[in-house]
Formats: structure tokens, sequence, C-alpha cells
């Protein structure tokens, strides 16, 4: 198991905090029940996955989210596959643009229960991430004028920073959203 | 087949410039070679499509594209599909960030033919796009400074644009691109 992993991520969880991932949940490559080696390896403590039924988060997923419930702060995740590959076999840029946006939009479901649209994402590319990494991304609110929030992102996997940036999402306070609720607006 | 079409796109493809697909590329949600909707519905005159047979390009794809040889000039386009849709069954950002990095760099390959990778993007999201919509996009470059490009990029649905940004990438000469290659390096 431990050899799907990325060799690039030195910290891998520890083993009392191994989970394995029993479900298939979807069919990207294949009509086939069996899980890809992404979708088999090593789910590091605390993460569950979203088991988003369709559309996009479906199609470029899974995603997982460890939710600290005394902050309310959630770290949403993937793990890099075959999928996911750019021409070089790294993660596709635009699969971490995707993921940013996901996961930097869900401090406004999570701390402000509503919907949202993004306005803006600047996202800076410091380091790519490799076939089995595990990439983990998070935000905090800076900014909140009205329904405009202004996030500020980044996403890493273990000790390296892939991705810092700035969101501007528009909340939709029409569409009420429970904390933790797994379908983005993106 | 019209009915495909997104009704916000007001200005089809006249009859004389109606071509149609007949490649099933890629097997996204099931293992049938038949077409989805989107794969059947009406390609605009002058757009091919790019066999991506791999990678991230190859799952949230197919991608076509349209070059004007006079220029070197390249237009890529996507047709929104149900696999790119977000919560509210719209074309998910993530998505169109994603073929705003490839639509945007690929002229670095075309006008300098070498490989690069995606530094920074800044995508504003003005409009979004609709189920069926045909949506392209393209860039200029403004700025080059060594092996660091920085182009202005737009995407658009016939005359209503959907999103305007600037993108730096890096160029790696040590990767020579024919002009036209279709493997995006995001």
């Amino acid at each position: 198991m431990i050899t799907n992993l990325g060799t690039s991520c030195p910290s891998l969880p520890s083993r009392k905090g191994l989970a394995i991932l029993r479900v298939s949940v979807h069919h990207h490559r294949e009509m086939s029940d069996d899980l890809t080696e992404g979708q088999s390896a090593v789910i590091p403590d605390g993460f569950v996955i979203n088991l988003w039924q369709r559309g996009f988060g479906r199609t470029v997923g899974p995603f997982y989210s460890r939710r600290d419930l005394a902050t309310n702060t959630e770290t949403m995740a993937f793990r890099v596959e075959d999928y996911h590959a750019n021409g070089m076999n790294n993660c596709h840029g635009g699969m971490l643009m995707s993921f940013a946006d996901m996961a930097w939009g869900r401090v406004i479901s999570n701390q402000r229960e509503i919907g949202w649209v993004t306005v803006r994402l600047v996202t800076d590319f410091l380091s790519g991430a490799q076939m089995g990494d595990w990439v983990e991304g998070a935000s905090e609110i800076i900014s909140e004028i009205e329904d405009v929030f202004t996030v500020r992102g980044r996403i890493w996997c273990a000790d390296r920073t892939l991705m810092t940036g700035t969101a501007v999402y528009k909340g939709n306070r029409s569409i009420r959203r429970k904390a933790g609720e797994r379908e983005g607006r993106g």
C-alpha cells in the first residue's frame, strides 16, 4: 500500500491512523467496481470521502474532507491519479485550480451556511503534485462585505506548499447550506 | 440536434458550416461507444477534436480547436455536458479554469513551439456557461521576458464573455513543441 503513495510526500499517516476506502465511488475509466490504486490507497486519519454522485465533482473526484468541529474548519483532499495527469505525468494545473475553487469556497458553506459562486480566483503555482500524492487544501475568510467574501487559501502535500492564492466568492443567502454539505457550488 | 445547444448561445453555426462528430473519444461515464448528446451535437465549422488519449485532458474533455494558419492563432472549445456540472447544473467554475489554463497556454505552443508550465492564473468569472453551451477560448502574449510569458485570455460563448484573465507561464525550451501539438503541459 505504502508504495502507492507519492515519494514526494515524506510524512505518511501513522499506522494507527490508517483507514482503507472500501467503496467504489464512480466509473471514470471502466465499468468496474474494482478500486483504482489511488482509491484503495491509504486515507489519512480523520478524512471521509465526499460521495458526489454527479457532475464535475464526480468527474474529477473523489474528494475527501476532515472537519474540526471545535473550530468549524474543514480540510479537503484528493489523491493524484492517472486521470489527473498533465503531459508530464504530474497533476494537471487545471485539477489543482479546480480543487482550489472547491476547497477554498468550502469555508463559506461551513461558517456562513449559504451557497456561493466564484467571482475571481488567483492561483500561484509553487510546486507540482506527483502521481499518488495526497493533496490537501483549506482557506480562511479575510474579508466579508455584504455578500462578497474574500478568502486566502493554500494547497499542500505534507510539508510542501503546492499553491497559494486568493478567491472572491459571492454568497447566495437564498441557498441555505448545512455546514459540511458536500455538493460544491463552484 | 439544435435542441441540444445552449439557449444562451444565440449565434449558431450556419447550416452550411455544420459538421457532426462521428467518433467516440473516451468513456467517462459508461463503457459504451454511444456518443453523449454533447458529443453528437453540432460542431461549429472549422473545429477539429483534440484526441487526448489519457490524463486530465481526457477526463474532462473532449476539447476542440480551430487554427488560423494565416495568423498562427488557435481557438480552443468544448461543449458543456452533464459531467461538467456544478451544484446548480451550470458548468463548474473549476472546468472553466481548467479550460482557461489549456486554451490560454496554447499560444506558447503555437507561436514559440516550446513546452510550458503554469506559474500564475488570474480568472475573473463574468458569466456562467449552461448545459449544451459551446464554449471557446483563446489568448495573446502580452509580455515575454526570457522564458516567462504573460498572456491575456478570454473565454466566451457566442457573443457572451464568460471569463477574462491573465496567465503567467514558464516556457521550457528543452521541450520542443510543434505548433498545434495537442497534449497540454498544464
